[in-house]
């Protein structure tokens, strides 16, 4: 494949910038990767595995002659991250990030980015639990989600740069709207991910009364939550902070249906409970036939490629 | 392998009893493996596959002759088989069950059981979303517990050779007490289930308003949610009806939890959000290294062996 851009700057060499790098370097889809991050040991880390054609020490060198640069740090940091490289932006440039909500990000990033460079938020849907210079991996993307999520006034060029290179490291883009996104998101993901630090929390608490029994009969279930709940906090923090609204609108919800099927279970109302469920298994067939999972069995315990 | 058991009669053919009987015949531990299920249908399907050496058509005639009797039907339909077999087990023989829940089919079973049959109860942590008698595999118990309730009093031979049988099966065996398994299993497995129903079903309800987006886009943790969320409705409600004191406990301290963070998401204390997802780490960590599940990236997808 062509060369979409001449020079990538990654600002952050995490999970979703090191894969970035990954496939792009395998694609042959820039001319250069340069990246940097903020800690000297991830920038070591980097270097040493050769995650980038070039790792830098700051990010205002890594935006210099950079026609596309991607922030890829949490959600909370992106602001004062632009603030700093907004003045050694390359005019004509595309400026787009990769955090899991919008709003905020735009409102945090937008006024930082000077007359005739372009801004065009994003967020690929995949990920892993794992995190660090060391958890990137060139296949992440493949065959998944990536949403963009531009700023009225866009020039469509510059998106559909955006789409060609996503498109050439194996993601399927979409369009849609700030407001939009961080409310599914909130539904398919943000909601999830506390739920289930919540309920591997209550775990925690009870060890001392069941022992280590739930750690050692971990069962399907509770493993899966645990798996959510070893993401990195720091990124999680920072979305549950952005993502305030929507994320507590769903939560809300989630308790009052909650407080319904507990009220179920004690009244011994098993039609209810029933009902309920028979209505849930139809999601999870809308999931397979869209091609967002598989319906092989989970055997209990595999989730590895393995 | 030697047979530890002349012969095994499964009642219900469903995941648990289908996979029992394809281990049991391929490591050669009964003679004959006898199988009955409620609905024609079933059987002939089982009939069909192969499931069992001979399929009978009432569970009175499978348990004839049987030294192993193992009730494999939804928690709540344990007494009404038991009550219907009690006059039919050989002196001598077995019971055991696979439920999800212990100390509700003790009470339904137990006093089914005439004097001279043994009665065992036990619960294999091993399990899919899928159900019906085409689910089961013979790898489902491999590297799996298999918990054994021993109601005092029960000859130590009989649980040392049921033992026999799951270790057989690839089941690593331990023995607990039936309070304790049900309150275990409420904070691993119980709780999880409906939480999980609950947020698939929000999430449903929104249909309406993110079209189907939240099945196109549906991320990691929600389609884990989709997973768990598709299990057997009448398997789950039993099991919550069964075991609703323990589970609606568990609940109680979820929902505190919950709006311990909520609370702390609508004040923006990231401190606490930050330290509440770092400890839920560790467990995930315990899990691993207990060998119950693996480290390898899901790649925000795959869940299969493939
Ligand atoms: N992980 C997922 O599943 C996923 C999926 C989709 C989108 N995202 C989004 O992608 C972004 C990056 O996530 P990731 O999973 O790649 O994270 P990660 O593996 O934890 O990497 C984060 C990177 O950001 C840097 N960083 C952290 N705090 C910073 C700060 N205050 N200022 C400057 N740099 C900072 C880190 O530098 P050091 O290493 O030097 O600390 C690290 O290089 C986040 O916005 C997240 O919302 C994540
Ligand atoms: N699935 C799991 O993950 C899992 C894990 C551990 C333990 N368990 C326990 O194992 C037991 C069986 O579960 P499973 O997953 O094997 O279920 P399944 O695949 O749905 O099979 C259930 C079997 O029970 C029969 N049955 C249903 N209702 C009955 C009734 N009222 N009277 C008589 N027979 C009835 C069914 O007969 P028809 O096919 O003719 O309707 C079917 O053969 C349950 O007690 C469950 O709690 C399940």
């Amino acid at each position: 494949m062509s060369a979409v851009y001449e020079r990538v700057a990654l600002i952050g060499l995490g999970l979703i910038a090191g894969s970035m790098s990954l496939a792009i370097r395998r694609a042959g889809l820039a001319g250069e990767v340069v990246g940097t991050a903020r800690s000297p040991e991830t920038r070591a880390v980097a270097a040493e595995i050769g995650l980038c054609d070039r790792i830098v020490d700051t990010a205002t060198e890594a935006v210099a002659g950079a026609d596309l640069v991607v922030l890829a740090v949490p959600v909370g940091a992106m602001g004062a991250v632009a603030a700093e490289i907004g003045p050694y932006l390359a005019p004509g440039a595309t400026v787009t990030d990769v955090g899991s909500v919008k709003k905020s990000v735009i409102e945090a990033v937008g006024p930082h980015i000077p007359e005739g460079v372009h801004f065009v938020p994003g967020h690929p849907l995949a990920g892993t639990e794992h995190s660090g210079p060391r958890s990137g991996f060139a296949e992440l993307f493949d065959n998944r989600w990536c949403l963009l999520v531009p700023v009225p006034g866009t020039e469509p060029e510059a998106v559909a740069r955006l789409r060609a290179l996503w498109e050439g490291i194996g993601a399927h883009v979409e369009e849609m709207d700030a407001e939009h996104h961080d409310l599914v998101l909130a539904v398919t993901s943000h909601a999830p991910h506390l739920i289930a630090y919540t309920m591997v929390g209550v775990a925690d608490d009870l060890r001392r009364v069941t022992d280590s029994e739930v750690i050692k009969y971990s069962a399907a279930g509770f493993r899966d939550f645990t798996r959510i709940a070893a993401s990195d906090p720091t990124m999680w923090r920072d979305v549950f902070l952005t993502n305030k609204e929507a994320t507590l609108e769903i939560l809300g919800r989630f308790t009052e249906e909650l407080f319904a099927l507990q009220r179920a279970i004690r009244t011994g109302d098993g039609e209810q409970l029933f009902d309920y469920f028979t209505r849930t298994r139809a999601i999870r067939r809308g999931i397979i036939e869209a091609g967002q999972d598989t319906d092989a069995p989970d055997f209990g315990r595999g989730h590895g490629k393995t």
